[in-house]
């Protein structure tokens, strides 16, 4: 059995796939491939634009592993139309991107962003109010793998997370689910509101000035999900506003963000520069993935973790 | 029955008090207050030098309820003479120091502290490795209540936390605990070190050159405990050659910090202005305690919650 390796993995990581499938494994730089070359692969890690080429030839593709979360950029009905078995990264970067969102939430609530600004001018100054996370009410928006991980991490911060999902099913770990729906009037309730979605033309500009003024006062919003599911001027003026007491962003409407956008010198923002959903774990996990789907392959059953729902598309 | 109420409370707290107590309740300012108000108090909140002259006149004091965690500034002799009953702060700024702790591991993991230093010159710059806490192994010199805060929330993100107290006793929450005499030999295991230890003559520069060598090149040490624990030349010495890779410090040799010290540049240090014990659920917590001990008391029996047992001085 061929298999294609698309992404660029360490040593211990292929010699990981090698002795778990005992298959011909093939690195390949993706730039360098052709449609030709991947014709003959049977199983495919990662993701090329020339894969839809190569199923249009005499091709062999039976499985992609693709090492992506969201599969927005693929083209979903040509692979359908060959039977493609398609698994996906989701999950692969929940844990880092939620404990980033801790840090973001600790960062503010312990004076630590602007205690970092004191330090860069050797100033040994103490602002008067510092809290805890404790008792805290969180609403996370998305309750996919990240809000879940999420979720799970603030029960032992003694925090309440409520979720948003497109009908209000209950999820794991989630005090309370409501629908997409109700999101304006709830906004009002929580310490911490979280942004974890894709975008989509349902959630573009999701957050507009509406919705920034629904937030309560005191509350921080935190965004890890995509830029444009934000009204970016509208979050600036809530900002100046005192309208919410702060952000922490990890994604913009433009990436990188234009050196003259006035997010950069608002102290009560943290800006980080899209690097939430990296993480040195994030091939160890896919690995992970791939390895417990790969013996039900080769029983010519179907994988069950990951696998891609081409009636739902996702 | 009196109750003098030196810390300063907003009115809910004091109203709570009063409600509980149905106590003769009276707020003090300590600087204008003399030993001879105090002797008239049978239970007195808070602490002021003058309750030791207060005790060689004809008084009524029976219980001191300390705002404070450590009685290393009380004269316990004298207060044991007159048989007080001492309750103290005990655990009552465990969770904000333990959530501070995480708060640092988070931002070097996810490089949160040079994000912000790139902020401050609208600099998008992202660093090549990105961290997780997940699977990290923590020890925490310490295993009192900070520490057992800090190993409650780290199971959270998976880590493993072991402990280190005098007898290597074991403790909830600590994987395994180690007796302080095994320090040195343990140290190279960890990715952090976490000194949460009070400063007394057995924790005098505990952490040392040797100590510092010790550690592997990959750890963090972080201090919320006292600076005199540790020598800071030795410190900026392996933090200057690279023998460990960061500190995130709320607490120093001199305090404040003095402008001059090499450790404010330091871009791998996170600097705080020893503010780790602070927290808005600090005297609410106290009062807590207090309230759970005074039925008891009323009743003519010992409190049990943070009673001080003049034997072991703690």
């Amino acid at each position: 059995m061929k298999i294609a390796v698309l992404p660029q993995l360490n040593e211990a990581q292929f010699k990981l796939l090698q002795s778990k499938t005992q298959a011909d494994l093939v690195e390949i730089n993706e730039s360098e491939i052709t449609a030709a070359d991947l014709a003959q692969f049977e199983i495919i890690l990662g993701w090329s634009d020339k894969i839809v080429d190569a199923l249009t030839m005499d091709h062999s593709i039976k499985w992609i592993q693709l090492w992506m979360v969201g599969v927005d950029s693929i083209p979903l009905d040509e692979l359908a139309e060959h039977e493609i078995i398609i698994t996906t990264a989701k999950g692969a970067n929940a844990p880092n991107i939620a404990q980033q969102i801790v840090g973001y939430l600790i960062m503010f609530t312990r004076h630590l962003h602007t205690s970092r600004d004191y330090q860069m001018k050797h100033q040994w100054e103490r602002p008067a109010d510092y809290g805890e996370l404790t008792g805290k009410k969180a609403l996370s928006i998305g309750t996919g793998e990240i809000g879940q991980a999420f979720a799970k991490i603030a029960q032992a911060f003694d925090m309440t997370v409520d979720g948003v999902n497109r009908t209000g099913h209950a999820v794991d770990f989630f005090n309370h689910c409501y629908a997409i729906a109700e999101l304006d009037s709830l906004l009002g309730q929580y310490d911490y509101i979280i942004n974890s979605l894709p975008h989509t033309p349902a959630t573009d500009k999701l957050f507009a000035e509406k919705q920034f003024n629904a937030m309560a006062n005191e509350a921080i919003f935190i965004n890890v999900g995509r830029g444009k599911s934000v009204d970016e001027k509208a979050m600036i003026q809530a900002l100046l506003n005192n309208e919410i007491k702060g952000a922490g962003l990890d994604v913009f409407e433009v990436e990188p963000l234009p050196a003259n956008s006035p997010l950069w010198d608002m102290k009560n923002v943290i800006i980080t520069p899209h690097r939430a959903g990296i993480s040195d774990f994030y091939s160890p996990r896919i690995i992970d993935i791939f390895l417990e789907n790969f013996p039900l392959y080769q029983q010519g059953k179907m994988p069950t973790v990951n696998l891609l729902d081409y009636q739902r598309g996702y």
